[in-house]
């Protein structure tokens, strides 16, 4: 790769504090030295919140990321909404339909080659359902939007990663919506995600159990044989180093220690109290089987915080590197 | 408290590793400084454990714990089985009614005033099945043998207090058998264990959330409304400091830097995820609300490694560390 990877950037919702930690890590966090960033957002709610925080802003509008100015002293914006002023900390119609448009350009942009990777600033369900979009969250918008259909969203952090077989569901209805063939397909995403994005050549996965004790030979609970059990054994069929399903509550432990390259975990808490217990501030979340890289931080719009110019932009920065990260492995695809 | 506390200290499951960490505890885990510890249990049993360990074993057979040698040469033991040489590693129905006798004879010296506390080795549910038990472990039948209405199973280790509404049951029930009313029990025995084992004056409790980001607003999941609001004011109106529901991958982070002094937790992984990650080998299971302290090791017969002398006993130490302090904080009940 002759060049930095051209990364795409989505503000995220105007009213969190989404564009409060896109201008830190732009500007404070030092990305610039491993990437081209351009951003997809709103001016004026970017420039009132480089006022906040005391932050010199000089922006380029651009309509193409190829145009970029990339001495590292404007930001790269190609600006897709004409925002009023709109009051922090909660969600908004309008809020919900910005960020609808940005992420629809960066899909575009990143189909058409136009850039190496996509990270997003976090975007606030109530809004995006505000403005019509009944969407849970930006995997599910990203698959879609993409045309994908097997995809897992990711957790990773120094010591321990974890794909979601489930996601953003009540806990009520994690059992029966889980399948053999999800599992399986969680366990294949992840598979290909670990050889492709991250480098590891013969990745090492497990299946967490669902119950406690991992069911405990079915006393308490049959999805283990029911689901875990046919999925590992088709995975192994097909090649893939897989162990499982192994109780929940050990086998993070293990993980932690470096046993396995990702857990895969069966619903959302699963996965995240560990990663967020180990990683609350590093942690990156990644979208698994998309045509493209993405990444993002692993917190929400934090509205309670939002406009105070106090958020952590860590996990930004985080999503950011490692996304250039695997646009290195990967080799550059857009523009240089 | 003139007396060290006298501890009785059950065997476990004869096939598991409880005999071995019972004795490595004993002579080789500095215990006796601590307590006076008497073992419910099975003589030829423990003598093999001990001839296995390269451990040489006096036994001293008595009928009270008061009776007790405790010059720290002999295994005090209160000899109620005379089992045949049992296979490790599997259960048997032998095994099961064994230690359903030590539990009972134990809960009985308890409830005389005969000891200051229990510390029991690690049970098989399989074998207590085999032979016609159908308890899921330690915690309800303690709490059946001595009349108990209001407990929880707590898990502690240095950094994390978790006490749990719900325990050995399959995922999909747990919905379903959440109430309001479950909710503030474990709350009102986590606070009084607290203050009485744990010696915390006044106690800052959390409720963990149930579904995925806390519900977010009812999006995902409902019962943070209907189940845990209302324990949480409740409690609130007793006079207790609790605060909840908060999502569960968060809360674990701020609880493992000291916020709150317990945390509830809704089911089984979601407390022991967290709790095994942080404190595996350390961690100790506390039984809140009976009428006598109970501690024991929070793993489980390890049948895989039974009788092979390798299990470490830490986690069993650390129950018995736990026990003889909450017996001296309380001060001694027992004989002294």
């Amino acid at each position: 790769m002759k060049e930095k990877p051209l990364l795409l950037i989505t503000m995220g919702d105007p009213a969190g504090v989404g564009p409060e930690v896109v201008l830190k890590a732009i500007f404070r966090g030092g990305i610039a030295e491993v990437c081209r960033p351009v951003v997809l957002g709103d001016r004026r709610t970017l420039e009132a919140a480089a006022r906040e925080l005391g932050l010199p802003l000089k922006v380029e509008e651009i309509w193409s990321p190829k145009e970029g100015n990339f001495t590292g002293e404007v930001l790269n914006l190609i600006p897709l909404t004409t925002l009023s002023t709109l009051p922090k900390g909660r969600p908004q119609r309008e809020g919900g339909e910005a960020v609808y448009r940005y992420i629809v350009r960066a899909v575009e942009l990143l189909m058409q080659g136009e850039a190496d990777g996509l990270v997003t600033a976090p975007i606030s369900k109530e809004a995006l359902r505000m403005a019509g979009y009944l969407w849970n969250g930006h995997t599910e918008l990203l698959a879609e939007l993409s045309g994908t259909t097997e995809y897992a969203m990711m957790l990773a952090g120094p010591r321990l990663r974890v794909s979601l077989v489930t996601t953003h569901i009540p806990l009520s209805e994690v059992p029966r919506r889980l399948t053999a063939e999800k599992v399986l397909t969680t366990v294949r995403v992840t598979y290909r995600g670990l050889r492709e994005l991250f480098g590891i050549k013969e990745p090492r996965i497990v299946v967490a159990a669902l119950n406690p004790h991992g069911g405990e030979g079915g006393i308490f609970g049959a999805e283990e044989d029911e689901v875990v059990v046919p999925a590992v054994r088709r995975a192994k069929e097909e090649g893939m180093e897989v162990e499982g399903p192994l109780p929940a509550d050990s086998l993070f432990y293990y993980a932690a220690k470096g046993r396995w390259d990702a857990v895969v975990a069966l619903y959302h808490d699963q996965g995240l109290i560990p990663l967020k217990l180990l990683h609350f501030k590093e942690g990156v979340n990644v979208t698994l089987g998309l045509p493209f890289i993405r990444t993002s931080p692993d917190h929400g719009t934090a509205y309670d915080i939002a406009g105070k110019g106090i958020a952590d932009p860590t996990s930004m920065i985080c999503a950011v590197r490692m996304a250039a990260e695997m646009a290195r492995r990967r080799g550059c695809r857009g523009p240089s």
